[in-house]
């Protein structure tokens, strides 16, 4: 899926919310339990109650990993799933893979060429710790993207990512400006943590025209309004992610209606802001 | 496998040697595309002729991932197998994974946890890249290791890693220091790029008694006695990967012999280099 593709699809739904099926098997309601794969079933119930709500839809893959073979039977059937939508929504592979050239190569198959490995997201996390080699892989595939993680919003992203570097620039801010170069704005977006809304200006000074995929939002209410206000470029350039906060709304049978209405509520709102366009 | 058990492990079979699993369908002899699953069985032959010789093998996941849930059955053979030799090798995942905690601990159930996913490996490789709470999930499982990226040996590793801070370190040499007092010697390796020669002398002032895990030997010849002239410890302190230059030795029928005669060749050197322990 293409930038303008992206962009239409915002416009249309008047959102530019991304859920996150990070798909517990312990977490999701019991009575899914008795299916064949409660995964599945589960992702396909979520899908179905949002997606004239969410442009997009972001699968961890930690989640499926964590359960082996089985997992990633799931995983291959909610892509299969999503593939259904395909000009509707834009997916995403929330893998933060990433190594030598020749390894990165093959995480690249792994998310982006179907007939090797029977997926073709449209976008894969990647961390950018080994550089350039590591990155460049991800950027050969005609529509594909490359969502490099800068600014996290978990605590451990003081660790390093907020590190000042001799010249007072933070590393975050490094490697957004160098790895900007490698790709462009047709083939790259970046992840920062909306916990830290005061950064969004100086992120947004080095890549004004970038699309921002921004985590945290869900949990952390009432900032929404915030990230847009400093996040918002002329085309959107934000995806706001939900994960948790929407997928678990309610633990019993009316789970995929709850869900649909935490949703409804990000998307009412994201809709006032987008008049602002 | 603790610590202990490693280092006895050196001492018996006269190695250091760690044999990287990077097997690419496309790069095995033609004769084997016939079995079942010719990466299985690539890897089974590797294995039965080199497992006097190394003391680990670390299977590079990327190279099962990008045949979907075929290669992930790959995986998951030649870890059935390798765990045949439980006592007698150290197995690693190389994935490179790590994200906020709550999915650190999904992606450590994948590899640590076999009730839940099917393999436990001795060790994963980790990326420092989102901090501590993203590591620490990983070190909370009995006699399993994080060997976390410090200093890799792509050109990319100086893009960021070679990045100076303000107080004139390396962000490698910060990542060590900070991320070696999450954890201790019994839990914690640490991946060190061998064409920088220079920078273990560094390394060593940081973690003296830390293993070191240490790619890039097998296909840059002659460096094996300078990395470990600055890299071993008392307890060896080190396990060298090779991948490529072993396990392709040979395109034909007689690849795993072949493979064996490079194994050979390199632990015949670390057995004259461990006399100096």
């Amino acid at each position: 899926m293409n930038r303008h593709e992206i962009f239409n699809n915002i416009i249309s739904k008047k959102s530019f919310l991304c859920i996150g099926l990070d798909t517990d098997i312990n977490k999701i309601p019991k009575h899914l339990l008795s299916y064949e794969d409660p995964v599945f079933e589960f992702n396909k119930e979520i899908i179905d109650s949002t997606i004239d709500l969410t442009v997009a839809y972001k699968v961890n893959t930690g989640f499926y990993e964590s359960r082996g073979i089985k997992g990633w039977i799931s995983l291959e059937k909610t892509f299969k799933y999503l593939n259904k939508f395909k000009n509707q929504i834009f997916t995403i592979a929330d893998a933060k893979r990433g190594d030598i050239g020749n390894t990165s190569e093959q995480y690249a198959k792994a998310f982006f060429d179907f007939n090797f490995s029977g997926f073709d997201f449209d976008a894969v996390t990647v961390v950018p710790y080994m550089g350039k080699d590591s990155v460049k892989p991800f950027l050969s595939f005609k529509d594909k993207w490359v969502i490099l993680l800068a600014l996290t919003s978990n605590k451990g992203s003081d660790d390093f990512q907020n590190l000042e570097l001799k010249d007072k620039k933070k590393l975050f801010e490094i490697v957004i400006s160098k790895s900007s170069k490698w790709g462009n704005e047709d083939n790259m977006m970046f992840v920062v943590g909306a916990t830290k809304t005061e950064e969004f200006r100086k992120i947004r000074n080095i890549i004004p025209n970038h699309f921002l995929l921004v985590p945290g939002v869900g949990t952390q209410k009432g900032n929404l309004y915030e990230v847009a206000k400093y996040g918002m470029n002329k085309q959107c350039g934000l995806l706001i992610n939900a994960s948790r906060s929407i997928i678990y709304a309610s633990n019993n049978i009316d789970f995929a209606e709850k869900s649909r209405k935490q949703a409804l509520k990000i998307q009412q709102e994201m809709k006032e802001i987008l008049k602002n366009l």
